[in-house]
């Protein structure tokens, strides 16, 4: 259970000399450059062994050193969004020296956490939370009359995203003192949609110094000097309506500066001691760009978002022969859409992640990437299925539970046949507490009228995407593991699956277990355990959370004298515990142990130490099951 | 159980010759007018007498025949955002005859609903939905190659929403044919906040035609004739930065029409003919007068949102003497908070509703009100606590929904004291199922490390709500009803209550009643029907659902024949599905009887009809009692 295999790679002078951001003022003007050179090195040098945010990472480095020049953590506050391009915030607040334990178990988490550091003000992991968690900050501090400074820092994709707008419109009005920073790279995970993010463009191509308030134009041009020239060659004439480009902002009551180069030290540097003079809220949107320094992952912006390992030389990943769920989702989907007019894909932002980038080069006018909006998502999908569309809404099972208040207020309490396809359902691994998709039973299954199931491998997964499909009286959800099942091949033909219907694999008389989709296979291994010691096994795949087969679950129940369940899943509302719940109200009082996870936030790390730390084993289970049998 | 109490009012001779969209074509432009005084006339009457959004309504009437002249529903969709303004849309699609039914039992639903009639393109009840839903229908029409019109009614209050902001975004990306209405009436529920509100009122302020763009100022012009010079003295010089006041919704691809007068039939009828004929998105901006037409809601547009029964003659109401739960929980934390400097009260958008306006007028400084925008609320509320403020965030339960990744991801993961104050907790009645608040133990109850509770009356109430603020560990929420519970007073001093203790009023040997908040009032009952009988009975009043007091939970079940818990709430996911789980993981098989509501969307109608209809009665515990002590 060690988490780093290697020897740590050894760190550059400078960066050894950064215990904490004050060591970051103390270099000389000169030797940043130098620390953004190696904080680059030992960034790329780190993660090609524990993978994680490299593009991103890169892309802020000149930022990170910038606001730690200027600014003071953990008096002032940095809220950045997401937070996946924390690593240099990191490496320049006294954990440099760990950078290359991230994301491994007990090592450095990939996002922040306010646990981690009292230089991280606060954690995320989702989108959009950056701007309104650091406006609460701001409240604060005017409220306790103190004078730190509070900096947000959020991509331009944050800004297709309700929670950032919702905020932008409250800022002017709660506090003069707020610098946000917008980190435009033109990239989300992948490419930006939508009219902000055409916006954001214009801004870039066809202006230089886009405030025409002359106080904030000044300032720019006068310290901005050379940089600004070189942006320049990028204006072009006819900028039609582009007139007022910082408008936007300064509709909700931002002053505006920039777009500057935000790769330029000494800019960044001048421009940030320049803010923090200001008593009015302000927006710095600064031009980066994502893999900056690394050929592959400038090349590969959408590969080098996030990624595991990769060879350092090229940038190279050993790719496996078996299919992701992703792949299996986004190849069937695609399939069922060329069959069926009336099929069409939804996904916030994902193309990539959830592999609906199949569905997009092969069938584009039925593909809708709605950007990082959940919420608007689930309610467009709602408008096309009043229509008689079939709509696939893809989105993380932890993303989902932004559309929680869709799924009941929308979708279920009209019947509106929306699919809901939650890739990454069950634990996520590296990634942690924010990603994990431990709670969509627990969030799902008490809305009235909702389908939702889960595979025990690809094939099945196959046919039941298919049968949702064909199921129209109203939303159905499929939860579906990162990676993949059991590399079971999908046949040619997809089957349909009999609603609520559960599959009985074997029967016997002792002991009843029910393995829920990926989980499947552990039952099998207990089954396995159970028999050598000389039981007899039934071995259920519930197929289906809800509706529950309850005919088969309290025959079984009747005739044996244990049942196990298993679910990567919270066990607290979990499977298991609807399973309790039903036959409790049959009157059957049959013993139900339950294989799942505990009522608390699962670290991050490698699936399998996490499994084994909480008791999400065959033997875990024997040790549950056994002394119902003596 | 019939619905409407009295004799249905004579409906005027226009509005009776109205069952269905063409009979308002049918009308000669001359007979608009008088249509409309039978309109305001029909719903002054009828809403006295069954209570309504009686203001949204009086200012939507103009709205609603222009929109029914011009276009042909059900092949055209309105989508009304939140719907409580569709009753005027109801009385013209041939359900005039049923106003009077409208929130009753079996009578009208208060909103709309696509199961109402086919008119009803799309239902709601919580805000932000419309722009989003329309959109999804748009883009089925396209892809279909049909040619209906799509239109989005949505308030200015809609515009501080995260899904309509999201939906903004998208909406030039994908569709060249959409309207949207902005009904401009400066009022959500309460008075509008932040930029977009500021926004707003500057357009109706300082200018006549808001449109730059040569075309569409011309058209308006145009046709708008001496209704502009109506609007003109509301012109003032000094615009200051509006030169572009249209350049918001331009920045994100629609083209912008307006402000024109909503209460103008004729230039509504025309602007509808034009905009009818556009291939490009559009918004129509309209201001319109609440409870136009009727001065007692003129005079007070913030009880006219939407109330009881009143008097028409002067719109008086009758006030209860006794505090509701929202009186007390106003009145409380304004006291708490002047007693501790380091509280603070979130709103979205509903002062009034929660009664924080108490908190408002007495500690201005500590309020905020961040507009129909619960994520953000929810974030901000991290930001504050992060800082050692003690956010207390007043969100009705079934809108809190919206900020469920938010519990999760921000508040509790990172452990930060956010105190959730659930309105509307349990069955809100008239309002019908959008406003039911029957999910929040199914969304919070596996959230590890939250904190939920409720009490069984109004002093209970005060010290839980004395309890929250002192409890710093992490979010805690409390779910509490629509209405009073039992009335009792609040003594002077409220008493710190200990976590996760369960009160037990009454000890006995048969059975065991555990009666969570206003249901323990039913459990008191019941134990008068069992003691009559001649059975033992426990009575508990559990406070907490998470933690739950599984200690005393457990010593009663040990030593009684059955349980019966009481709760409003689904029982899918709820409370005493927590005592099952408990208990059987306990090993204890004690059975658990559950009242509660059923796995389906509850109507609207009288609190006592559904309880009735749904067996939430004592009679029907102890129809599942009884068996058990045979």
């Amino acid at each position: 259970m060690t988490s780093a295999s290697s020897e740590p790679p050894a760190l550059g002078p400078l960066l050894q000399s950064i215990s904490s951001p004050s060591d970051v003022k103390n270099l000389a003007d000169g030797e940043l450059e130098a620390l953004a050179a190696e904080i680059r090195h030992s960034l790329i040098t780190s993660l090609s062994k524990t993978g994680g945010h490299l593009g991103p990472n890169l892309g802020v480095v000149e930022l990170s050193i910038a606001l730690h020049r200027v600014f003071s953590t953990p008096d002032d506050k940095f809220v950045f969004d997401v937070a996946h391009q924390g690593y240099v915030h990191k490496m320049l607040t006294g954990r440099a020296d760990q950078i290359h334990t991230i994301r491994t178990y007990k090592g450095l988490n990939g996002f922040l956490l306010r646990s981690e550091s009292e230089h991280d003000a606060y954690g995320a992991g989702h989108a959009g939370t950056a701007l309104s968690a650091a406006l609460g900050m701001a409240a604060a501090r005017d409220l306790a009359g103190d004078d730190y400074h509070v900096v947000a820092v959020a991509g331009d994709a944050a800004f297709t995203c309700g929670p950032t707008l919702e905020a932008l419109n409250n800022i002017a009005e709660t506090t003069r003192r707020f610098i946000v920073v917008l980190n435009d790279n033109e990239w989300s995970i992948d490419k930006n949609v939508g009219a902000i993010a055409r916006y954001f463009n214009d801004l870039q191509t066809h202006h230089t110094f886009a405030s025409v308030r002359a106080k904030a134009a000044e300032f720019v041009e006068k310290i901005a000097g050379k940089a600004a020239r070189t942006l320049a060659h990028k204006v072009e004439e006819g900028a039609k309506n582009l007139l007022f480009p910082n408008v936007l902002f300064e509709k909700f009551g931002l002053r505006y500066y920039g777009p500057i180069d935000g790769h330029d030290l000494p800019l960044l540097v001048r421009t940030f001691e320049h803010l923090k003079t200001l008593h009015e809220p302000v927006v710095l949107h600064i031009i980066t760009e994502k893999g900056r320094g690394y050929q592959p992952a400038i090349d590969n912006p959408g590969k080098f978002h996030g990624l595991g390992t990769y060879q350092i030389d090229d940038g190279s990943t050993e790719t496996s022969s078996t299919p992701t769920c992703s792949d299996i989702f986004g190849r069937t989907i695609t399939d069922l859409a060329k069959k069926d007019p009336k099929i069409v894909a939804i996904t916030a932002a994902m193309p990539g992640g959830t592999k609906l980038e199949i569905f997009k080069n092969e069938l584009p006018d039925r593909y809708f990437d709605v950007g990082i909006a959940e919420e608007h998502a689930a309610l467009f999908a709602c408008g096309l299925a009043t229509q008689g569309f079939r709509p696939f809404l893809a989105i993380y099972s932890t993303f989902m539970q932004r559309a929680y208040d869709m799924i009941i207020h929308d979708m279920a309490l009209q019947g509106l046949p929306v699919r809901l396809c939650m890739d990454r359902g069950g634990l996520s691994g590296d990634d942690g507490p924010t990603h994990h998709g431990l709670f969509d039973i627990g969030y799902l299954r008490h809305i009235p009228g909702i389908i939702h199931m889960q595979p025990k491998d690809e094939d099945e997964f196959a046919d039941m995407l298919f049968t949702m499909a064909s199921y129209e009286d109203g939303p159905s959800a499929i939860r579906y593991p990162r990676g993949s099942i059991k590399g079971t091949p999908v046949k040619k033909k997809p089957q349909l699956l009999e609603i609520g219907k559960a599959e009985v694999v074997a029967e016997g008389s002792d002991v009843t277990l029910i393995g829920l989709g990926t989980m499947f296979e552990m039952a099998e291994r207990t089954k396995t355990l159970l028999e050598a010691q000389g039981f007899s096994v039934t071995l259920i795949n519930p197929r289906f959370i809800k509706p529950m087969d309850s005919a088969v679950i309290e025959r079984f129940a009747r005739q044996c004298r244990v049942i196990c369940t298993f679910e990567d899943h919270v066990l607290m509302h979990g499977f298991g515990a609807g399973v309790i719940e039903h036959l409790h109200s049959a009157g059957i009082h049959t013993p139900v142990e339950r294989i799942g996870w505990p009522d608390e936030f699962v670290e991050h790390g490698k699936p399998d130490i996490l499994r084994q730390l909480h008791g999400l084993t065959p033997e875990a289970a024997m040790d549950k099951i056994i002394p119902h049998l003596r």
